[in-house]
């Protein structure tokens, strides 16, 4: 399994134009160069098309963004992980706010995601959701309030008590998972609160794919990441 | 748009072990070689992760088992049409029966493939079903009983009545659109007698991928639709 | 079969507390004793849980607002067209916007409603997905733009050429079929326009349910509908 | 809240013919009468729209299959809360097997039942799950082997190391819920090895619906749970 070390910052590429086919790849390519400056670990988790030309040219750890909870088999328009895995995926997001599963799925596809060696991240939208998830043993947690999703107002600033919550009560059910938190990050210090609150990385997507300069914004990341 | 003539085979990769990853591309280029050989429009549909790789190395139409009805934008693991594109489709399998859609997402995600140049095939359970998918004027339609998917018995010699029905309530509708017929195609004569019934191609999947000689089934299936 | 005569005027209760539980018999009530002074078919559809008590106390047709593509067995937690027709529901809503449904399902529940002599009223958003859902053979059709639904402003008089595209694409398909339209309907005068336009009836749900006197409201629907 | 006490012993009544309409009104008499003989809890959990009359007609417990994560207001075909309690409903299944729900609509409706005062009792499919479902504090959960229901083999005495796992995972994290197990359950002595494993009730379908004399199984059942 490819290696993640905390803190660590994992950029969801979401469907966006500025991150689609070639400019997946070239955002890509800038999130290495500021990883390779910062020593902060970082991942992307373009679209499943992208994964194989993005996973070709960058050497950080690269993520999908969904995958099913089927086996190698006959299902039509299902992504399943040994594909992702061997095109070079490290990981998966599972569960994403945009990409709700059921209960038995979530538990179905942390599953498979050990069997294929990739490294599990179940989001939540609040602390007993992240509760409930943390007992299923995925390697990582991502805390998203959806309200906040896209707004740039970020929950470490807006929220810091759905951080503080669910990591108590994760806590309690779940020691070795490591916690992320996301929904709105857009600047440095949305990072720095999100650690000082007891996460050990963050999830981010426009904050991110939309700025007009994606490698400043993610240097003053990783910045942030250093002073905590 | 891609030039496709008929008649034409399409392969579904599905989720096979046989048709992933490498194996997919593996696959791929024996399909390349029948093709070839034999001068009948053949595609291929990997897994998603796989498009990109099949599509470089093999000049034959590739098609994504599915696309999603998004926009580019925030759409968490979703399959946007342009992602696809971008990285080498011609088309897209839309509504499998193993990946059953909404109708209006059915008729968004046909508007979707106009809009990006992809050709779309919508898969069909019955005859009824044919004619309503056939008012959304996809590109073609593909019938498969769903009772008779990987059985090995024939929609074209075990059900006719159900292709011939679903011929002529199709073109009562729309005469433009290309009719598949699928679903337990094994051997030469199920393509020969597809096409006699009024069908113009086969939808095709563990007959090919599960084959021990799948360049050979192929290559037979070639010739029975070159004696139609 | 209940016998249903146009124009129909449909009243969809959906989840409000204005027609929840007692509120749905007061309101149904009311809406039967317009029925009477007003000589116009009136329907109304509560909630699953209400379909007893509403048709236990009118005598005006009683609608579900969905039922699910599954025959008696091992179904937990669906809607049984037997189940609703046995406790007095003369129809069924299927695919509204707001419970969209597959469109093989669409199919298998426009048979099950067949099949246990409910009619059926399929809705959809669009013209091209009325002319899809007319070749599957419902009984009615309820054309309503989603953008619309429940914002005062209606399909009838905001896009008539919605309304009309719709009948004219319908009726190359099914001649039989009865064709409603809705969303936005909040004056007789949207109701008057919407049998110009061609349409047979409209479903209607807040411009009633959260009117201050639906009964007054509901006169003017019949009244308008009078001097079309 | 309508008491209930344990053990109990909850009756799904799925969308079985035996179980529809006059007959689901029937079947709930069936029941009652035993309890009354047997004076160990029961309750059933009749299809949306035989609530009503199933509550108007007994006084032992009456369950929904399912609800819906909605709020009164425009949500077509949906089940509310508030519905199925006004109409006379005690409680509701969440998450059954054949009914299963997203992770974050579970805990959602989990809320639902407690502003409502509804029994909420969560459909489980193995240990994991079950603490998964635990932390989300329901007031019951129900593990059932998908694999086993409506086999007539007892997950008591056919897989006893996954009822035994489950109450420990369980406890774990919620020392509070009540803890039923299902699937297979046909005779006294599956009741009875239940509860000695564990648990505190059972939750049962075709073995009570589909017997020949459902009250001869339902005061066999009582009388195992009477011995233990």
């Amino acid at each position: 399994m490819t290696k993640i070390s905390i803190p660590f910052i994992l950029i969801n590429f979401k469907t966006y134009a500025e991150a689609t086919g070639k400019r997946a790849v070239e955002l890509a390519r800038k999130v290495e160069k500021v990883n390779l400056e910062a020593d902060i670990c970082m991942g992307v988790a373009p679209q499943f098309a992208d994964i194989a030309p993005v996973a070709n040219t960058v050497s950080i750890p690269v993520f999908a963004q969904h995958i099913d909870p089927v086996m190698p088999g006959n299902s039509t328009g299902h992504v399943l992980a040994e594909s992702i895995r061997e095109n070079g995926a490290a990981g998966t997001l599972i569960n994403h706010s945009e990409r709700r599963l059921k209960l038995a799925d979530i538990d179905a596809v942390v599953t498979r995601a050990k069997e294929t060696g990739l490294v599990s991240v179940v989001c939540t939208n609040n602390p007993s959701v992240s509760a409930s998830a943390a007992a299923l043993n995925p390697n990582m947690l991502a805390i998203e309030p959806p309200e906040l999703i896209g707004t740039g107002i970020s929950v470490s600033k807006a929220k810091p008590e759905v951080v503080t919550s669910t990591v108590k009560l994760v806590r309690n059910i779940n020691k070795k998972v490591t916690i992320l938190c996301g929904a709105g990050i857009t600047v440095g210090e949305d990072v720095a609160a999100a650690l000082r609150l007891g996460t050990e990385g963050v999830l981010v997507a426009s904050g991110i794919v939309k700025a007009k300069h994606p490698d400043k914004v993610l240097l003053e990341f990783a910045k942030a990441v250093t002073k905590v």
